[in-house]
């Protein structure tokens, strides 16, 4: 995170539209796929070399879905750019790898971006990949910093013979890659629930030291996903109510189903929010109960040995003329004495319940 | 819930209008329960081993009532859905029953969910059921996952000769379950109410040990009734100001008697959080007050006792010129001294209110 | 309170406007009173035995006012209903004693319905009795659990011979009554005042062991009186602004005057709330002070007592030789090393300020 | 402040517009002066012992500002509100002297109600004068509690000879006096910051008894001054949007002015509130850290002396055969060990930063 | 600071447009430089010693861009006022150095003010200065308090033979200095976030005395510039909305991504502000541990001691016959009796967990 910040200082006073990629290069090798179907033919999946073979005869597809991997070729994105009449702004947000997620309409397309977890990952590893969607009235263009497996359902629905997905147009297929990102969160909030019900075992039971940092590196990533979520439901409230010409009624209808799983997450991130806080309390709380346990142990300790020590000094007094210290049985007397005061201050503290 | 939640994202990347159910499977048997009346005919009820058999001469009511128990029988539910034209999403919706509660609104009809807790399970149980809720012109489906006595009291009321809602159409029996929908949440709020009361004598009698944890696992559900409410409220808000086709003027006076409801739970969750946080002060101030005392027995006691020991102390010095110890009185002047400072020691904390 | 919900909870089921009365039943007998004037005989004030004499010769007054005292008489309230056309949701809500302030718009009528605190009532009781307005054209109805004085202002101002009060119309009335139930929580929120005050004083002295369950109980009631009087301020606000036909352009701008009244006791309850966090902050505090005087005060007596304890161990030991054992003034040296050593630490904590 | 609530309450069931003065008294002896210019004559100002007066032809100014100090002539008041056709509720408000700051528009003139602070008051007085200004279309009205010097810089400017001011309308006077009261909140937030930095001074040095407690009190002060320039920010506002008929298109550039002033206003509130609840947190815990040195001093002490005293233990028992008692060096040997183990403990204490 | 507000007071009663300046003088000269392009010769930079040199045929450029710093020549600012039509309004925000960052719009112009910091300073001075800029149809006003390095980046890109910002018009340059404003938070947000970094690496160390009030400081820091920033996303929100007729359609999508950055920027402060009270608390939480400590160091050595203490006593009593005394090994005896004791206690200790 702050290695990209210093980045995306460095670049204060560029012009925009500037083609300087920011953030880490997370693939060496960046490569274009070009997805088509809508026709009699079935779905064609093709790597192109070049982006000038998709004017070619056999690429012209009804509805075509161009995804690349990788961010750090300026010249293939200038490419891109040139041949979608992409806006400099939009490839200068592609580029930029920690944008918040947003909606922007230009004249011929719409672009979103968003942050999704790669679920191939490790569970504990929360990085998260920028995903950027350009949704034409006959393309999508989808733009990835690395190879993941994020879309891969969607081409396996497109490869299967009676899949509904390949009759509709465009914007259906624009759903599918928004309603995978979204469900993409879900797996995230399930493996930060785990973790929060980890701790919850921990701070009922016996904490650690740092527990309280893991509750608070725990609030810190709920309340980012919660910046990751937040806008993408705006976005979809938008996409859902708006008059978009790039989606169908039809279609419309599905947006309404992502905007209400976005919602879904963050009552789910609520949740967990809560739980966290009641956590920490408990935790804070256990503190102070210890400190009470210390302390009582001490008066105990100290109200049990004081009563005893006091008769020790009282017969070890130099008094020429004291009572007992003649009689052969003082000594045992004496020691009565003092465990029986011991043993009333027990029996007091048992029914004060503060031996509980 | 972490089960149904796993459910949930490994649903990830299936096609929306996909039927698979996803929660427990909470009955064995679905059935098919037709209601129908708004003729000279009276009210029929009758179950359905087929769901053909609605269009049958004898099943022509104006107003047709279907209810359904059990959700994992994806071909009766395909069936159902072919029937009334619903939409892939709505049924998806209906078997996936960890869903938001919710009001969409389609050509032909209204489809609603929402959460209810089961009155008849024991009071401890704060479980819910999903109930679905599709209001088309002339008939009403209602989906439960299983069988429960949530809309027994409709029921009831249909039978009975004399009442009003035969007589009105389809709007009020909706209007009439959505209102016993919310009813069932006065009932689970007392109960809550209930054991915040326990908790509340409890907190101010003796606290034990896990009163933290109740507090904060009450402060949960309330929060998570919340969650269930407030889109309630919003369904009814929404419902009861949009001049929606599927509602006539006069029942959506009663809406608006419904929205009231809805107002009046929010507000009594928001008067039992208030009470909570209240008790959470209580408690953790009750664990500085003992910290408080234990601090202040050891101080009693350390003062009482340290004078004594230091004139045992100097009557045990070996000094062979030192005044009382050959007096035969002496010792008993001695413990006379101990006696008055420690009741002088006691005399000064009473003053200053140190033993209560 | 938890009669009334579990009373709420008992209706679960029933048809809407089923009149079956929710809450305590507070009178005895139930009565009717006509207060008309605008004509000019003057006005005339008479108990109504039975509803039908409404509509003799003698009660027709251009403005008609009818309180009813009592809500347990079925009968009677039926009775209204069907003379003035009220509907029955209108009527369960009069009946329903724990309803939330609120006013709803009918075609002929605005009903607004209050919760009231009784002026005569005792100091420390926070009772509220419900009272529903219903505003016609020309006639006025409240409805009142028992009687109270709340209204007595009124009947004084229409007996004076000069007021104005008469020769306006029904909406001036309206506006009045609502004005008298709007200034009845001026009264209310003096006493928390004084209450607030009264917990101040005793916070910044000696706080009492039950000082914070005080300062919760009044926050509890403060916001209590907040979900009363934020619904009256939207009622009021929403009057003001609406240009409903049963209030004219002048009493409009009386209607504003209502409204900044209740803004103003909105604010006058954010003050006392503001005042009463501070005071748990400082009670809160003052607990964590006499935890740090007790823990000060055994420092500083075990701190005077040990080395003086040391001193008498010294001398006690049974070495053969030891110094000073043999002096006839060794004894007084010891004591006198004592003494020393004590007042040493006592100079010491003085000037760090350790004793204040 | 009790004694205006209480006064508030006894007016209770009066009619509106009865014209009773609640409030402290502050001025013996009302005044009222005119103040006129707009011709080619200057400027006039004239003591008005009879408000008839106003009408004779001397007094016939484009613009006159009348203001009247002392509002518990309720004759003279009468007078006026005949004179220029106030409405009842304007004199009401007038007269009840803890209004909330606000706007209300009449047919033929504004009504702005303010609370400002005395500049000319000692330091620590933050008791408010109200002042009421009615802005008509050729005259303006400012009702004062007392004499202060709150608009004075107005006269004096009316009185230097090249002053713009009179060269314009009522409105931009309107403007100047609002301008005015605005700006002399900036003074009073002022004396809070340095009373604030007083109280920073003192927390982060050594803190007395009574920081808390002062810290409460600017708190409770900032949100009470926060409460009377909130509204007069919506005042602003509104004035500046609306198309008032009272205000021209020049004179709103400058009523936008006022706007900028509160906002700024209120971000120093919240930037002094932010400081306050720094220094709170900050005190809470110099608490706490003191009872932690308290607690670690105790331990040093106890921790040195009890081996100390042990040694002197062991050496006072009375067995026979002991080692070293009848060695010459004996006890000079049980003095170093004696100090040895002292000096060992505060080494100890040292590595382990116990001694700071 | 508070030299500034005092200043601010201390105009309190001045007729607005009085060109005083308020606040630190800068920079002991002012100088205007004139930026002028868009036709075909290019890019000129001139200092212009007089105001009046502007409308020399030499100077008249399509896009004319003046620069200014230094803020105290009432005459120049004058001067500048009269030439291009300002309000004397305009004129008075862009002396008052201590203005909140607004947009005011007016007939032949914008007025922009915003607060920056100067990259050149060093990094722990976080002082702003002020810079207005005056957006007009084919000009440009920047007003700095000094000359800083701000603009740097854009004489730089327009010198730049390349350059697109030379073929653009004046709102393409307004845009592009904004966007270099708004870059320069980034700057200062990274050093914050430097600053952050450090103390939690210092608290979850070994925290020193200061690391509270430096946390508060960090946490003022960060509400201070979101007050900076937040009401710039408001200008940019409304200048990226409001058909404004300085700005093209064109730019307008730049100005959105401006906003997109104030978005971005606040989340950053956001992130942060949930680091800092999650040190704050980690902080807190260690303070109750160290307590924690001390109490259980205090509670074990005492534990420890005193029972060996109590073996001496009783064996120091004077009992004439008291077993082992006369034993040759009783001494040892006793010594192993409290060895064993202790090691007893300390194995207790030990599993209890109490030495950790």
């Amino acid at each position: 995170m702050p290695r990209k910040k210093k980045l995306r200082s460095s670049k204060a006073g560029l012009p925009p539209g500037a083609l300087v990629h920011i953030g880490e290069v997370k693939t060496s090798l960046p490569s274009v796929t070009l997805t088509g179907y809508g026709d009699a033919n079935g779905v064609t999946e093709r790597e192109l070399p070049d982006i000038s073979m998709l004017d070619s005869e056999e690429n012209n597809f009804p509805v075509r879905w161009l995804n690349i991997y990788g961010l750090h070729d300026a010249a293939l994105l200038s490419a891109i750019g040139k041949r979608f009449d992409l806006h400099p702004l939009v490839l200068e947000d592609i580029l930029n790898t920690d944008q918040r997620p947003k909606i922007d309409a230009y004249a011929d397309y719409l672009y979103v971006v968003a942050q999704v977890y790669d679920p191939s990952r490790p569970r504990t590893d929360f990085a998260t990949d920028q995903i950027s969607i350009v949704i034409g009235h006959d393309f999508i263009l989808t733009f990835q910093e690395q190879k993941t497996g994020t879309f891969e359902p969607i081409r396996q629905r497109l490869r299967a013979e009676k899949n509904a997905i390949r009759k509709q147009g465009c914007d259906y297929l624009a759903y599918a890659l928004l309603d995978t990102l979204v469900d993409s969160y879900f797996r995230i909030i399930e493996r930060l629930s785990d973790q929060c019900d980890d701790l919850e075992e921990e701070i009922l039971g016996v904490p650690k030291r740092g527990a309280l940092q893991k509750a608070h590196a725990l609030k810190r990533q709920l309340s980012h996903l919660r910046r990751l979520i937040w806008p993408l439901q705006e976005v979809m409230s938008s996409l859902q109510r708006n008059q978009s010409e790039f989606f169908g009624n039809e279609t419309r209808l599905y947006l309404r189903d992502i905007y209400d799983h976005t919602v879904h997450l963050l009552e789910q991130l609520e949740d967990l929010r809560d739980l966290l806080s009641g956590l920490l309390d408990i935790y804070l709380n256990s503190v102070s109960n210890r400190v009470n346990m210390e302390v009582r142990a001490l008066t105990v300790v100290t109200t049990m040995f004081m009563p005893a020590a006091l008769v020790t000094g009282i017969f070890g007094m130099n008094f020429r003329s004291m009572p007992l210290l003649d009689s052969p049985t003082g000594f045992w007397l004496a020691l009565t004495a003092m465990a029986s005061v011991a043993l009333l201050m027990l029996a007091l503290f048992w029914r004060r319940r503060l031996l509980r």
